[in-house]
C-alpha cells in the first residue's frame, strides 16, 4: 500500500489533476492520497494560500475583499470546469471561506483556518474528479483521518496518538484523498503546520498506516547530485539516504525540507521523489540504509549568506570557559550559530546572515569587547558554505584530497573546512563570489 | 647588544661550561647571560633542580636529607674543580640550602628558595669561571637586575614594572650573569616561575634591556621542520615567525614553550635558536614578520592523548544554546576542551585526556543525558592531532590539497579537519596509531 502526495504545482490546473487522476488509476496500490493547495500554473502566477492569506488580511482589518474573494472563486471555477466535476462544490468553498470571515474566534485562528481551505478544497476537487473517471474515491477530513496536533498556530507539531488513529484508516474500502497542510487538536481547533506543510502530512500518513512507500509527487524526474541552475543538466541521484537527504536538504538542496520527510523516515517507511509530469521516470528513492554498492558521495550542496565572528585572545586556550562565554552572549541576544571553530588563540563562529541585524551585531561586538578583553575582534560577510555529503565517506580514504584538489583546482582558497563531527559531510567555507566556481570543480571531481 | 640564555645541558658540567665561556668571549655583544641548573650530564642522570626538590621535600618533613645535599655538593664540586674556580663558592651554596631548610618560612616558599639554588649557584659559578678568563663578568641576583614577580609561588608572573628597571642595566659595564627560573616580590618574597622557566628569565631580560637579539642556546643546531624521532635527518628550519612557533610548540614540537618566549616576541625582538655544542651552525631565527620569499609551511607538528566527546540529538542545530549548555557543563567539571566542531546535529569535543578522570567522564556523561538529552553520546579515545603550520597558508591555494593528498597517499582516512580560525594552522584529526606514517607522508608532501 502506497501513500502518494502531490505538490502545488501537480495541482495548479485541470490539466495537473488530470495526471495526478491517471497516476492514482494506474497503481491500486495508491490507496492514499495527499495533496497540496493549487500552486502556480507559470512563473509569475499566485500560489493559492498566497491569495488566501491575502483575503484573510484585508478580513481581519475589515477591509473590503470582494476583489480578492472573486479571484480565488475563479481559480477554482477554472479548475471546476476543466474538470467537469458539479459546481456545486464551488458554493461549498464560498460558503466555508465566509464561515471563517464572519466566525468569532481569534485573528490567529482565522488566518490558520483560511490558509487551510486551498488544500481542503483541492482534495474535494480531486476525490469529486477520480469518482468522475469511475475511481472509488473519499474526501477525508484531517480530522476524520486522525491527525491531531498541538495547539500551536502556524507551526502545529503531529501528536503520537495521530499515528494509532491514522492506523485504522488501512480497513477502509476505496483511495482516501486527505488535505494536507493542517490538522486538529484535542478540542477541535484547527492549525496548520509551517509552510511547506503538505509534506509533513504526507509523511505522517504514510507511517500511520505504515505504507510500503511514500511517493512524493513533484515537477522534477528526480533530485540532483548538484543545483541544476549551476551546472548543466547534472547526474541524477536514483537511492540516498535519510541522512544524505537531511544534510542536502539543510544547506540549500532546494528539493524538499527534511524535516517534513522526519515522521515517514522514523518508521522507515522508503520514500520516492517523482514527477507528476513524467511519471515513469524512476525518480530518486530515499532508504534508510546506504547500498554498500552504491558512490560513496550523492550530492554537493551550497549556501550563501553566512557571516564570520571572528575573536582572537592570547592565551584564549587556557581561559577556562572562553568559547562557552562567547557562545552565551550569543544566545542572549537570540543569535544561534552554525559552526565554533577554534584555535589556540582564536575563535571563529559562522553565523547566518538572517540571524543578525545591525543592533544585534552592536550589541554582540560591545559585549565581546567588555567582557572578553579580546585583542580582536570582526564580522567578516559573504561567506559561502558547501557541503559535501554521503554516508560512509568518513572511513573512506581519499574524500578530503579529492575534495580540496577540486578547490585548487579552480584556483580558490579555502577559508574554512569542518570534518570530523558529522559521519556523513565535509563542509568547506569560501568566499560567495567563487560558489558556482567551485561546485563546478568538485561536480566535475566527483561525478564526471 | 644581545641576551644570551644557556639551558641545563649547557652548563651541566665543567667542560660545557668551557664552552659557554668561549661563546661569550667570542662575541662583545653578549652582555646578558641568563643560566638555568645544571642538566643531564648522561640520559639518567639527575637534573640539579630535581635533586634540590628532593632534598627540600626531606627537610620540610623533617627527615634525614645528608645523603641528598652530598649528593648536590658533590655536583657543584665536581664543577668548581673542573673549571678550578675558588673553593669557597661551595660553602656558600651549602650555607644557602642551610639557610633556606632552616628559615621560618611556609613550605611553599621553602620550596621556590630550594628550587632556585640550582640556577642562582650556577649563575656565580659561570660569573666566576668568566672572571677566570680575563672577563669583566658580574652575577646579578633577579632582585637587583629588577625581575619583579607575582605572588605566584612556582607560578609567578613578571610584573611590568620589572621592565624600567631593567633598562637601567643597560648602563652597567661588563657581563651581567643572571640566573634564571625565578623573581622577587615587591615585599622581597623569592617566587619561582612556572618549569622551564630560565627560558622565561631570558626572554624578560631581553625585552627589559631592548636587546638587539635574544640567543636560546640548547642542545640542538636548530628547529626542525619535524619531530627527528619519527623522520630521519629532517630539514632544518632557518627561519620562523612567533605565531607560527607558537602554534608548533603548542602541538608538540619540542624545542621549547612558546609561553616563555611571549615577553621578547611582544618587545618584537628576535630570537636565535642556537647550539651550544656546535655554536658555528647559523641556528633558527624567530622573527616578527614572515620572509615573503619563504616557503609557506615552515613546520609539522603533532600530538597524541586527545579524546573526542561525541553527542548527537536530532534537530541540535534548532535548539538555541545546546553548544553553550554542552561546553559549560564541562566548565562545571573543569574540564578544557581544544576544539569544538559541529555539524547539523551532532557535536565533537576535542579534549585532551589530562583534562580526563574517571570520575569527571562519568560526571559529564550523566549531566549531558540528563540535561541535554541526546540521542547518542559516547567519548572515543586514541586520537592524535596533527597540526600543518605556515603563515599565510591560509589565501594560499592548494594548501589543503596537497595536506589531505599526504594522508590519502598514506592510506590514512582523516577523522577530524579543522580550518579557518588559525591563520597559521590546519589541524588533522586521526587515530594515533597511524601518527607516524602520517608525519612521514606530509613530510616528503611538503619538504622532500
Amino acid at each position: 500500500m502506497k501513500v502518494a502526495k502531490f505538490g502545488g504545482s501537480s495541482v495548479a490546473n485541470g490539466e495537473q489533476i488530470e495526471k495526478v487522476g491517471s497516476i492514482i488509476a494506474d497503481d491500486a496500490e495508491r490507496k492514499f492520497i495527499v495533496v497540496s493547495a493549487p500552486g502556480k500554473r507559470f512563473p509569475d502566477d499566485s500560489k493559492m494560500t498566497d491569495l488566501l492569506i491575502g483575503l484573510g488580511m484585508l478580513g481581519i482589518q475589515n477591509e473590503p475583499f470582494n476583489h480578492e474573494l472573486a479571484n480565488i472563486m475563479d481559480r477554482f471555477s477554472e479548475i471546476v470546469n476543466e474538470l467537469q466535476i458539479p459546481q456545486t462544490i464551488l458554493a461549498d468553498i464560498e460558503q466555508s471561506i465566509q464561515n471563517v470571515l464572519n466566525s468569532d474566534t481569534s485573528d490567529q485562528m482565522k488566518t490558520d483556518r483560511l490558509k487551510s481551505i486551498g488544500e481542503d478544497s483541492c482534495a474535494k476537487i480531486v476525490s469529486e474528479y477520480l469518482k468522475t473517471q469511475g475511481l472509488n474515491a473519499h474526501y477525508v477530513n484531517p480530522k476524520e483521518a486522525g491527525i491531531i496536533v498541538s495547539n500551536d498556530p502556524g507551526n502545529a507539531q503531529v501528536l503520537p496518538e495521530s499515528y494509532t488513529k491514522l492506523y485504522d484508516m488501512r480497513k477502509r474500502d476505496g483511495i482516501m484523498v486527505i488535505p494536507g497542510f493542517f490538522g486538529f487538536t484535542n478540542d477541535d481547533r484547527l492549525m496548520t503546520f509551517p509552510r511547506g506543510g503538505s509534506d509533513i502530512t504526507g509523511s505522517i500518513v504514510a507511517a500511520g498506516v505504515e505504507a510500503d512507500l511514500y511517493e512524493n509527487f513533484t515537477d522534477v524526474d528526480s533530485v540532483y547530485v548538484v543545483d541544476p541552475r549551476v551546472v548543466n543538466n547534472p547526474e541524477k541521484v536514483t537511492k540516498l539516504t535519510y541522512k544524505e537527504m537531511r544534510e542536502l536538504s539543510y544547506s540549500g538542496f532546494g528539493v524538499f525540507h527534511d524535516e517534513a520527510l522526519m515522521p515517514a523516515f522514523q518508521a522507515e517507511i522508503p520514500v520516492c521523489i517523482k514527477n507528476t509530469n513524467n511519471p515513469g521516470s524512476p525518480g530518486t528513492m530515499i532508504v534508510s540504509d546506504k547500498d554498500p554498492e552504491s558512490r560513496c558521495v550523492v550530492g554537493i550542496a551550497a549556501d550563501t549568506g553566512f557571516s564570520n565572528l571572528y575573536v582572537s585572545k592570547y592565551l584564549m586556550n587556557r581561559e577556562m570557559g572562553f568559547g562557552r562565554k562567547l557562545l552565551q552572549i550569543l544566545e542572549e541576544e537570540s543569535i544561534s550559530f552554525e559552526h565554533a571553530p577554534s584555535g589556540i588563540d582564536n575563535m571563529s563562529v559562522i553565523i547566518r546572515d538572517n540571524q543578525l541585524t545591525a543592533e544585534k551585531e552592536l550589541n554582540v561586538i560591545n559585549r565581546i569587547k567588555n567582557e572578553l578583553n579580546p585583542e580582536t575582534i570582526s564580522i567578516d560577510y559573504g561567506f559561502a558554505m558547501i557541503m559535501v555529503v554521503g554516508e560512509g565517506m568518513m572511513s573512506a580514504v581519499g574524500i578530503a584530497e579529492k575534495s580540496t584538489a577540486a578547490f585548487a583546482e579552480a584556483n580558490i582558497s579555502i577559508e574554512m573546512i569542518n570534518q570530523g563531527s558529522s559521519e556523513v559531510s565535509v563542509m568547506f567555507g569560501i568566499r560567495k563570489d567563487k560558489l558556482d566556481l567551485a561546485v563546478k570543480s568538485l561536480y566535475n571531481k566527483f561525478f564526471q
